[in-house]
Parts: C-alpha cells; sequence; structure tokens
C-alpha cells in the first residue's frame, strides 16, 4: 500500500474513540494530525449509533469503569452489525481481574479488525482460552517470540494482531510483517501507545486490508516517534509529545516508503 | 467595549465548566491564559453550589453522559436563579439521539446568555420547535445563511447566538456582528472550539453585554489562531495547539482594536 | 536526601493515581518525565487491586464524584492495608460541601503519609476536627501562618504536610523546611499543583523518609517552575506548561542541592 496517507488524508474517516481520559487529548490530536476526523463518545445512549456511522471504532480500556464497559459492549456489537472495523487496544490486560475479565468479555462478543498491544497485553489474550479453562496453554518459550504470541492472537480471534516493542510485529492468516521504526523515548511520555491505536483506526477507516492499514499506522507512528526525537532531545518529554504530533501532521506516503523499516514475510 | 481584555483581567472572572473530558485541560489552560479563572466540578452534589458562586457557567455537551446532563442541569437552575450567565456549547447537536433530547432538554429548563456552535449545530437549535411539533418550521434556504439561522435561535431562546465558521456571526435582539478572524488550520486540532466557547464565559464573566462579550472572545480566538499558525505552520499541530494558548496569553485590548475584522450592522 | 532524584530514575517506582481529568495528562508525563511510571485506575472493582501492587498511591479531589469518591476510600485502604504510602491532595477543600465532606471521610478511614494543599485547602483540614464539632477551632491569627497550620495537620493526622505557596512549607513531627523556589507565572497554568502532587507520589515511591520525599519533590517543581519560565516568558503560557515538563525531565541530583533555597529548622 503505497498511498496509505494520501488516502486517508483524502477520505478523512470518522474515527469513534471509546478511550481513556489519560491520553484522550492525544488521541483526538493525533488522529486529526495524520487526517482523520476523531469523535469521542462514551454513553450508552448514543455509543451503537454514533459506531454505526464512524468509519472505525476504537476500543482502548486504558481507564475502564463498569459505565464505559457497558457502552465499549453495546458500540462493539454495532459496529459488527454495521460493517464498521473495529480497533482493540487492552491497556493492561493481566494487571487486574477486572481487565481480564473485561478483556475475555469484549473478545467474546466483539469482532476485532486489529488487535494492538505490548507483548504482556498480547501474551495474556493468547493465552486466554486456556486460561480460562483451567489448563496449561501449551505456550512453552516462545511465548515470549512476538511472532509466536501474535499469530496465536490472528488465528484464535481471526483478526490482525499487532504487538509493538523495540520491533513491532504484526500479523495476519497469511503474512508477517517486522517493523524497526521508533526509538527507546517514546516511553518516557504517556499515550504514544494510545496515539497509535487512534491512527491505527483512522488508516483502517481509509484502507480495507487490515493488515495494511496497522502496517502503515505503525511505521508512522515509529517514524513520528524518530523525527520528534530528533527535535526535542535536548529539550525534554513536554518537547517530545508536541513534535511527535508534529510530526504525524507533516507524514507523506513518500516518508514511510523512503523508510526502509519494514520487512515482509509469509507465514 | 475596547476594554474588554483589560477588564477579563482585572476582575479574573471564576467560570465554572462543566465540558468535554477530550479537551478540558486545554479549556482551562485558555481561560487562564485570558486572564479568568476555570474551575471544574460536575458531581451533582456540587455542581450547583459551585455555579451559584461563579461569575460564568459553561456547559459543553462534547462528551455528555447520563449523570454529567443531571448535573449540567442542576447547574443550569442554579446559575440562573442565582443571575450567573450561562454559556452552552452543543457540541454534536443533531448528531446523536441523546444529543438532541439533552439539548431540546437543557434549552427548556435553562436560560444561556450565550448560545455557541457551529452552522450545524446550531441549525438544529433554529428547527427544534417545529421539528418536535412535527411540523415544517418553515426553514427554506436562508437556513443556510448564518445570520438568518443566529437570529431564529436568539429571538427564540432570547440569547445572543454565535455561529463560528470561515466568516463568525454574533447576533441578539437588534445587532449583528460579523468577524473575519482566524484560520483554516485551527479545525486540524481539537479544541478550539471548546477553548472558544470557555473564553466566552471568562469574557461573559467580566463584560455584562453578552454580545459584546461574544465578539470579544471569538475575536481573540480568531486572532490567537492567526498568531498561532503564524508561527507554527513550519512545524505542524501539535506546535499550533501550545501556540494558540501562547497567543492567547499574550491577548491585549490593543490587538483586538488594531485587527479591524469586525463588521458591525443593525438588525 | 542528596539522591533523591537518581533514586528515583533507578527504582522508577508505579505511582497510581486517582486524580481529576482536568490535569491527568500533565500528572502523567510529569511522573514520567522525573522517572516514575504512572497508572490511572479509578474503577472500584480493580483500585484496591492496583494500588496494592503500586509503590504510592496519589488522591486527588479536583473533579470528585460519587462514583470515584468510593474507589478513592477502597484504594486508600488496600495502600493502608498493604503498606503502599498515600499521598493526597484534598484540591478545593472548603470551597463546596461535596469537597468538606469528603475530605473529612478520607482523612477518618485512610493514613496518609503526605498531605500537600494551598493554604486555604491546609486551613480547612486543619481546622476539620473543631469545625465538625460545631465549636470554635481556638485558630487565631495564626492560621494564616504556613507552619502552624502545617504543623496542626501533620500533628492532628501524623503525616508529612506541606503547603505550596510563594514560599513552600513542608513539617513533619520534629522538622520543618522553606523552600523557595518557583516563580508566580506556575499559577498561569492548570496542573502545577496535581503535578507536584504526582511527583511527590512518585518521590515517596523511591524515598521511604516522607519529609525528605515531599522536599525533593516540591524543590524539583519549583526549580522547574523556574527553568521553564526561563525558556517560555516571551513566548506564553502553552510554552510553559511544555518547558516545565522538559524541566522536569532534565531534573537531577546536582541541581537540586545547587539551587540553595532549603532551610531547615527543627519544631
Amino acid at each position: 500500500m503505497d498511498n496509505a496517507v494520501s488516502l486517508l488524508r483524502e477520505k478523512c474517516p470518522l474515527v469513534h474513540c471509546m478511550t481513556n481520559y489519560v491520553t484522550v487529548n492525544d488521541v483526538a490530536n493525533a488522529i486529526l494530525a495524520i487526517g482523520g476526523s476523531p469523535i469521542m463518545a462514551d454513553d450508552i445512549d448514543e455509543a451503537g449509533e454514533i459506531a454505526s456511522v464512524s468509519s472505525a471504532l476504537v476500543i482502548n480500556i486504558g481507564t475502564l469503569n463498569a459505565r464505559t464497559i457497558e457502552s465499549m459492549v453495546a458500540a462493539g456489537k454495532s459496529a459488527n452489525e454495521h460493517s464498521v472495523p473495529v480497533i482493540f487496544d487492552p491497556v493492561g490486560a493481566g494487571a487486574s481481574a477486572l481487565r481480564c475479565r473485561t478483556v475475555d468479555r469484549l473478545l467474546s462478543v466483539v469482532r476485532f479488525s486489529i488487535i494492538r498491544g505490548n507483548l504482556s497485553e498480547m501474551s495474556y489474550i493468547a493465552g486466554f482460552e486456556s486460561r480460562t479453562k483451567g489448563v496449561d496453554s501449551g505456550l512453552t518459550d516462545k511465548d515470549t517470540d512476538p511472532v509466536a504470541v501474535a499469530s496465536i492472537v490472528a488465528d484464535r480471534f481471526n483478526t490482525v494482531a499487532a504487538i509493538t516493542g523495540a520491533v513491532d510485529t504484526i500479523v495476519d492468516s497469511t503474512r508477517v510483517a517486522r517493523i524497526h521504526a521508533g526509538c527507546r523515548e517514546m516511553g518516557m511520555i504517556t499515550g504514544t501507545g494510545c496515539m497509535l491505536t487512534g491512527i491505527t483506526g483512522a488508516f483502517r477507516g481509509a484502507v480495507s486490508d487490515g493488515f495494511e492499514a496497522a502496517v502503515a499506522a505503525i511505521l508512522s507512528m515509529g517514524i513520528a516517534g524518530e523525527m520528534g526525537y530528533a527535535e526535542a532531545k535536548d529539550k525534554g518529554t513536554g518537547s517530545l509529545r508536541v513534535a511527535i504530533i508534529d510530526a504525524l501532521s507533516r507524514m507523506d506516503d513518500s516518508t514511510l516508503l523512503g523508510h526502509g523499516g519494514v520487512e515482509y514475510a509469509s507465514r
């Protein structure tokens, strides 16, 4: 997909975000910067309606609560009914019983086009079925191999599974991509993961192939991190946050194509 | 009103904001930048009490929910009882049944000093009465004329109606102002509308004429957008957001008077 | 404590924040900038669990509501049971009946390691017991002396009491520190107090002496304010916010030691 950014900017997809209140402003500004149109709506009386008319729905459980969990379920079901792709960011999966239950529930009632998390979160999801049955999942040392973990998630949930880290891994039923982009310093600000999930929704709203949408989004975010760090490294992390959004707003297809940090393989 | 900014900075009005969690930080910083003092409080057990001691109350339904709607109603009624002016930002009016119901309800139980929205939101409000009666409102092609739409809103709700867009329109019972300020790029960040409504509350808390307060606020925001864009245009939208708040903090009366972008007329 | 910053950066304490939605992003970025790891979780079904595994818990009632108050109580009790230090920021104590009741309740059921507020908030807490008994607290002109007010709070609640203002005052059972750092312009942005409370949690998660943790945090924030203002003073308050977080991310022990703005005394 050589024109994902220009497609996105041309279509300006409406991205319905049910996300956490810590980084919601960054998510909205990242989606706008890359060319989408964000809308945040989490009341149960409108979440399904808004999802039904959106180009993509993003569900991020960073600051979940009893009220918003029900809204997420309703929005996810509505999106599925209306063929609106749903992107899932299982923030903190495994970190509390509530998060485990909520992840399990969402996975059981909503079909996701793309699931993106870190290795720990995705490992939780990969082991979900076995764990809840009280038997060992058969996961071995391969659990720490992102390609293996992502493959289990992709197959079990018939989805694109993306694990972000020092190297990013994207897997669908037949393809694998490994992305070498971004920098360690992105972890010094809150929200780079949430922003990434947000722009993944924007790309998915413009590009029907979830694998290509995820690759374009993760590469864009990584490049924005590199550009941002180059700009802000002598200033500090407040400037880094600003510079990353600046870089997203200047992103274009030739920058993505010229980066050279993506390796593709078959499964 | 040649001294609105200096009056605001001298009085430092307390502005109670019931606003959305996406842009609430920007709203608070914009109010501080222009010289006001923001307070956010949305629990039903204190919303009315806080509103009663404020200089202005801002109600913005960007991320409304069942809990906060009741608090908005309570705060609005309390403000009316205590002669505290109320500013309304009907974010997304018309976009969902919940938003329509909530806008209708707020308009029926709270008197607003100023209502500010985009043309779509204000058109919804202009057609409210007829629509709920199931009859045509008699709105014709003039519906797309901001002066006509704002005039209907101003007359029906005995308020100052402000429609912001490429050109901004402010109407009260006898006056019309058209403001040529700001730039298209302000739409590339989230929150410029919410920040504007926030500083409208700050100006209204210092200036008793709602029409003049709205004009000063909209002109200030437009100029801040122009200054911010001049500063940030080679950097990107993260910098634009910072530069707009910077510009608000440096705003003064002579900058407003020198801009020349306001046309006044009688109705 | 000559190595508080390096200790913090080495330990990278997990700081569970139950804080307001206005400044939560700044709090998270400030904690990251100084070297901690923030986690925000406010649902009653996980707040206690998350608190139990954290290095510190921060409770800030800036935008309290009926739901989150119960979660704060549960998290505070859990933290106490698991010997996790709890930091309290009683935002707006005295400003509404709900805030007064909530402050009283939290103080009665949770033991706080550090309580930090402005003079007005801390004066409310100092007079709490007498007020609720309907009798005069015996507070006299000394009420406006921060050392006197902080001493009452420190003794009554067996805590470290910190009152921030033009000069900052930190008191425990035997010691007093007065800090001359920061600048008036920090009040031109929202969140400097909340960020300070957040990094106080980060320091307290790395330094077992609450008095020393509070001194290091308050001095760090004051220096960051001075550095930020030096950087941003010709630009405006949007830049000031960015520059303060930048400065926190560059903070080190030698900067703290070299500032010279701390006076110590015995009580």
